[in-house]
């Protein structure tokens, strides 16, 4: 949809100058270190560095690797760690201890649960999730069905209100992810569950874009498996690993193939066969990296100094201050708005759209107001409340403004195409 | 067995400082951090600290992470770290360049690489291994078959010379680790490989102990498919990511089923469809932990200075003088030799036996000799040559006579057990 002129209440820079010097948040910015002169609108790839990410650096690097050597394993709590994180991200999404580990990749996880569940729902064929859903998580569910050779089929809906249809028909999983990750589309998490499990079937939802960005209550909404990232909003570092949680309930049943020693019941016995641990231990596998597990701590802890009702309200002011701002200051710009208009569903981005998507944010990223794009013409902008001040966002749309308007996209150095996540 | 006497040549301190005087490695000392006062034998469970690691961190935490923020996955080459890393793991292990990927952990790669074995393989239902393997690797088989459902058998033989007959049994591959992680004991690869292609087997070699510790030619051994460690011998850093080898030859038939966009033929295209890159790359899976895995690059890099050659060389004079040692000052104190005597079939470690090999080693270490532990009643040696000293192997053995004289490991702090890796 085009995005119309500004409505009857235009918004200056100053209101939000106010709105900053109210913010319960804004000390929180001080805790990150982002380079001057940046605003940084991508935190829904990568999230910013907290400081402490360098005191925890040196420590794990200098006294508990060169100094404890092998002995940190159990002075320094290394083996503990994947679970000991996963408690915290546990509490920031509305999990119990002991249902979240943190290790591997998001993929890699799916991967488990997505087993998990199929064994657990035996007789059932499909795999149902949207066609738009994050590629990775289709190719994952591809490769485990063909490596299955049961016949899971997964199959794809092109729209949310399909979603009942596919429910219906011979469904063993629901696997969505709960913020799309180009249009910030946020799903009814409770709404959904309950109708997969009226179904009979179970559900897997991928937080990526919701872990630390908006509300999630997993308990609540009783859903069985989840996967998420902690390098967006949880400010964990460049592929910090990821976590899993699977409700209690499920835990001693759940069956997942990546059967490595970290996940067995007594690893150090070095027995020949597999016993998994009675709990979410056994979706551990190998050796975790400790450094990026370890350096991943600083951010989550700051998420958990915040509450999410804070980080939710600022996010949802962030968001309408922009697309406001973007009606009322580039109007006739050729702008659409590729997210939904109902904050209610949608994540902590928003996302325009342009044919000229990727060199416009390639100007921008010049400019010093750096998002990303992602195919087919979208321009994505996450707002991660812990460290956006208000007036960023005048800032950046007074930027979008002026490279649309002098067209300085089309210089030939912000056409080249280059990879970004 | 138990170790004999000592022979007619005692060894004395001042010959081993002699060694240490003409050491074409002992500049490399200096490249480690090593804690003043200790003998760290355990390199081959925990490499130790090369300085240029904390460069490396700074590097990435502040400039690439801080201040490049989403940007440094092209401007600081994090995309193709994986590879970078691979094709430098890949001179370490007579690999090609383009024949490894850095990624994930070894036993999650190991289970990528026996599946593609297997598929290449069809109809035929073993998978060949030892039941003294390491256990992860027997406990990722056991996942795998039992996930694939198609009746594929781990048959594991319990001694090597049953190798051959369980080959020729409908064997589909032969999975084996190349130096035994509790004694040592080390295979010979080029002959193991060609009886298992003679069998019209695969084969895949775990080279946890043997990468940075032992000469290793996978192309002169025809190897199909590899993976390893990097936190060992390699001195990549606590639970650095391990390393991926398939045979070229393979790469374009080879399903793996952790099929993740990290592996995909364009995964910036965001295709609905799995289509794996026509290369090594499609053993990757999610976006790799960035820290851990550009600290590994120190220790690799090290091990590149250095040659295959003399690190073997200084690795046989340093276990040799160990056993030589133990039976010249230890004779009669009932530690047997758990590893094989002939240095030939013996990786870069010695393992005694002792049925409170637990206590004895934790006494060790209180005395600032640490080596580790493993069931039942094995204490492992490990000898890393790029930063032990031959005059070390007299100081460790001095002090496990002294510890065993004394029967301080009778000490009940000694006898608490705790896990170590």
């Amino acid at each position: 949809m085009s995005i119309p002129s500004p409505g009857d209440h235009p918004i200056d820079r100053a209101a939000l100058l106010e709105r900053d010097a109210a913010d319960p948040l804004a000390a929180f910015r001080d805790a990150f270190d982002l380079p001057d002169g940046l605003i940084y609108l991508d935190g829904n790839s990568l999230g910013a560095f907290p400081r402490r990410a360098r005191e925890i650096a040196e420590r794990v690097l200098l006294q508990e690797w060169r100094d404890g050597l092998i002995r940190s394993w159990n002075d320094a709590d290394w083996f503990t760690l994947p679970r000991r994180i996963g408690d915290k991200i546990a509490q920031l999404i509305g999990a119990d201890a002991g249902e979240v580990v943190m290790a591997d990749s998001t993929s890699v996880n799916l991967f488990k649960v997505l087993n998990a569940a199929l064994q657990l729902r035996p007789g059932r064929k499909n795999i149902v999730s949207e066609r738009d859903n994050f590629p990775t998580d289709l190719y994952m569910a591809e490769g485990l069905a063909q490596m299955r050779g049961q016949g899971h089929q997964l199959r794809l809906v092109d729209r949310p209100e399909q979603i009942g249809a596919a429910l219906a028909e011979d469904c063993a999983v629901l696997m969505l992810t709960h913020v799309n990750y180009r249009d910030g589309r946020m799903h009814d998490m409770a709404r959904i569950t309950r109708l997969a499990h009226q179904n009979g079937a179970l559900v897997i939802w991928d937080l990526a874009h919701s872990a630390g960005a908006v509300p999630v209550d997993l308990k609540a909404c009783d859903v069985d498996f989840a996967v998420g990232c902690t390098y967006k909003y949880l400010n964990g570092g460049p592929g910090a690993p990821a976590f899993v949680y699977a409700a209690r309930r499920w835990q001693l049943t759940a069956e997942q193939p990546l059967s490595g020693w970290w996940g067995h019941a007594t690893p150090f016995t070095f027995d020949t066969g597999y016993r998994p641990e009675q709990g979410i231990g056994r979706f551990l596998v190998g050796s975790p990296p400790i450094v990026s597990m370890a350096i991943a701590e600083a951010g989550i802890d700051l998420m958990l100094e915040a509450t999410i009702a804070q980080v939710r309200a600022k996010s949802l002011l962030l968001g309408a201050s922009f697309i406001a701002l973007v009606r009322q200051e580039c109007a006739d710009l050729d702008l659409g708005l590729a997210s939904p208009e109902d904050a209610d569903v949608r994540g902590s981005q928003v996302s325009l759209a342009h044919p000229q998507g990727y060199a416009i944010m390639q100007a921008l990223a010049a400019r010093g107001v750096v998002g990303d794009y992602r195919e087919p013409g979208i321009l994505r902008f996450g707002f991660a409340p812990l460290y956006l001040r208000h007036a960023d966002i005048w800032d950046a749309v007074a930027t979008i403004k002026d490279v649309m308007i002098t067209h300085e996209w089309e210089l030939p150095q912000f056409s080249l195409r280059r990879a970004v996540t």
